[in-house]
């Protein structure tokens, strides 16, 4: 369809917009992958300089005119003109609603916490930190209050990452997997039943890790000529256009999973935006449509197809390979079992697969009682290390592997940790049609293969980026609404399997 | 001294400005060390957008305003707003003269001949680069008369790089430089006395020159938390702010000589921007005052300090010990002959310490002739080739090695090279202010302790930025005037001990 005047200019006026996004996105890249310490005050008056124009931009008189010129027409719009629209329509709304001077000091904010907590962190001080977190979170509360909100306050936290879920479905799922999850945890406990594990844990020398790596994306179907490999504490994806999207991982010397199981699960997100289709570009709708769906391709990766048997008679050999003989003597369903072992812990970026949802639900009932006002930021170490004893029967000696293990609060994402366990429900939804669609999957899986499926994904989830909400997004593409059924279903099916239990 | 609103609504829009060249300057950075190929398109969208700000803020309206209500009461001003606003200005002026038409095919057109110039360069063909040279050298003629001139023509095109810097001054002192470097090199040649040189070009490992790199730069007191060295193929430093200084080098397997001579320049550079006065942040004075000064600092480095005998007196031995045995029967005398040896050579960027400035004053004759009209473009491979015959004693067999082998012009950079050959004349002046304050000069170089060095030229020249100008800088650090007689007289002595001439 062709564009008239207002609506060429509407779009041009986006593309401006988005490319101080890009701009803005790269600064962040940079500084979490080596930018000099010294020079991060200057770049954060260059990051609030920008973070301002892109932000005036979105409610500039010039945009409200767009918007009441062209939502008259909304029908007669090309279809991505439309959309672009729906989404600048709900950016204008969000950001008008917060006065210019607390959206700017809040930005300047974001980037002070972050460098704060990465110390208060190392120290393990909860009380450095603290001060930020308050801050944080009372500006949080003052945005709930201009932007309003349906039901329970923190619904509008969680709109802004996962659009249309609110805390009603959340609560429903959640309980589903609690009921499921926790009863399986306690009986893998009781079995007694331990895989071994010792083999995991040699030197691996970071550059074979690397490679390694390095090959399972090329087989993910990862394109090294729109993006790159780098190293950083904590591993990330960023998708600053679809030919440029970087991912990040860190190297243990001794536990070579941390890398290659980052590695995928970045992976998973990166292929999303690769494959976002290229006439989005320019538009706000070129990225992924929300945390979840984000979560749902890296989860899909990491956790369900990277941790299958059948993946691993491709690859156990490769892996081999490359490491200093430490599975010499390993078989591969020892090795298998390895890689699946359920065991309480306390770091959520190093639980495993099962007790996963667990540490994302303790979050997300922090987070809502937080919003509101049913807790203290002073009781936070606490009541997280309670929660801790409570659901996994163990506790933090310290607030380093405590409270303070996430950056999540201290980049002022409130509302965000939900989505790793929607994500999560979601891969193994689609996982499911999946299967329906490509009966094969074990197989392409045995003989590395991995194209197809990043096809099916390409097809149903990555090119439409923004242009369809997450829960439009998973009933087109598996048939149903949510449902934390095909998770529970497949952790009781795949543990019970691999803990022989009855 | 207190601002006024006016004075602080000024210095607020300069630094908007800056901020927008910084995150330009980052964007250049990435996309010279790693950016993915397929992101370049829609990155120049990026570039293109915020250039397109900060020129349109250099021009606009309330830009003419600030320079019309400040300059009326320029010398009530406070110095920073005073020496802001003379450099805004001459901004303003030199972007206001040039009709927008114009300026925006003369972009277009750089891009064109930058490309046709890499083809042309492959394929030594000067006919097929001539046609856009011409309209390059046409362009900038329009440009001088826009801008208006003083004495010579060429001297508007000086003042770009070298402000304050004119034909007169140059004809002199370089009219010096060959009156005492050809005659010397001409003596050297006739010696027939050659430093033995095969002993440095062994595989020496890339992490191990990188190693040795870093060590020296520290040495030379670069700050590592504001700073990181990089690979690239065309090493460069960067001052994003002098918090974040970066720079880079390569890495020549059989030839260590590249990587560390080279790191040791751009360090010169970095150490200037690392050095400049903070409260000069955020304003356009917050950089090297030209290019001439810029490249006195890297130039001092390289060529004179790390080209001494008493500098290796400390660190050959560190260099035997990164190397794989290459020197273990090499003495310190022949390694230091060898790392300075004099011979006439065609390409300039490969040239050594004594022949250098006589690439660039044949470059700069060529240039001025152009510009005031004593030469046609037709002409200019074999005035080029003349000169090195008469210069250098040497001829290029083909014009790739000939007057094709820069990209300056391409790039429309004339008035340029000079600098190259200012800096190492001011280097030598700057040396020999130093060394009459820190008479253990010697010492400090044979002990590996070259702080007070770099606090000398902090003092005397990195603090001030763009404060002062570079004949001013030079003056007040030195006492005198600019004069080639300190290069001379360093060339001359070094070279009649290292051949052991007359």
């Amino acid at each position: 369809m062709q564009m008239n005047q207002t609506e060429t200019a509407f779009m041009e006026y986006v593309k401006k917009m988005e490319s101080f996004n890009e701009a803005l996105q790269l600064i962040y890249w940079d500084l979490r992958t080596g930018a000099p310490k010294k020079g991060v005050k200057q770049r954060s008056q260059v990051i609030g300089m920008l973070s301002n124009e892109y932000f005036q931009m979105s409610i500039s008189e010039e945009m409200a005119a767009f918007i009441a010129n062209l939502s008259g027409k909304k029908s007669e719009l090309p279809e991505l003109v439309q959309k672009t629209l729906e989404e600048c329509k709900k950016i204008y709304d969000r950001n008008k609603k917060i006065p210019p001077k607390e959206y700017k000091e809040y930005v300047i904010l974001q980037t002070e916490a972050e460098n704060i907590w990465e110390e208060a962190h190392k120290k393990s001080d909860f009380d450095m930190f603290k001060p930020y977190l308050e801050k944080l979170v009372n500006y949080n509360k003052k945005f709930i209050e201009y932007w309003g909100y349906e039901g329970n306050k923190y619904n509008t936290l969680l709109d802004l990452y996962e659009p249309g879920v609110t805390v009603e479905t959340i609560d429903k799922e959640f309980e589903t997997l609690k009921e499921e999850i926790a009863p399986l945890i306690q009986k893998i406990q009781e079995s007694g039943n331990k895989p071994a594990m010792d083999f995991l844990f040699h030197p691996f020398p970071k550059e074979q890790q690397k490679k390694f790596s390095l090959k399972i994306l090329a087989q993910m179907g990862y394109d090294f000529e729109a993006g790159r490999l780098d190293e950083t504490i904590h591993p990330f994806a960023t998708g600053l256009n679809p030919g440029d999207v970087r991912i990040t991982t860190r190297y243990h010397d001794n536990d070579w999973r941390m890398a290659v199981f980052g590695t995928i699960h970045e992976g998973g997100h990166a292929l999303y935006e690769q494959n976002i289709s290229g006439e989005l570009i320019g538009t706000p709708l070129c990225t992924g449509t929300s945390m979840g769906i984000h979560e749902s391709q890296s989860l899909f990766y990491e956790n369900i197809l990277a941790r299958d048997r059948s993946f691993w008679e491709y690859n156990f050999e490769i892996l081999k390979k490359y490491s200093n003989g430490q599975f010499d003597d390993v078989r591969l369903d020892e090795f298998y079992r390895a890689i699946n072992k359920a065991e309480p812990s306390l770091i959520r970026i190093e639980s495993d697969n099962l007790t996963y949802s667990l540490h994302i639900i303790i979050r997300y009932e922090i987070e809502k009682a937080l919003f509101n006002n049913e807790i203290n930021i002073d009781e936070l170490p606490d009541i997280w290390n309670d929660k801790y004893e409570q659901y996994l029967g163990i506790r933090p000696k310290n607030d380093s592997e405590g409270v303070l293990q996430d950056v999540h609060w201290a980049a002022g994402n409130f509302g965000y940790f939900p989505s790793y366990a929607l994500g999560y429900m979601y891969a193994a939804q689609i996982k499911n049609a999946m299967i329906g669609e490509i009966p094969e999957y074990d197989q392409l899986l045995k003989t590395g293969n991995l194209r197809p499926i990043r096809e099916w994904l390409t097809k149903h989830i990555h090119r439409y980026g923004k242009t369809k909400k997450p829960l439009e997004l998973i009933k087109e593409a598996t048939g149903e609404g949510l449902s934390a059924k095909y998770l529970t279903d497949y952790l009781v099916e795949k543990y019970s399997i691999l803990y022989n239990l009855e």
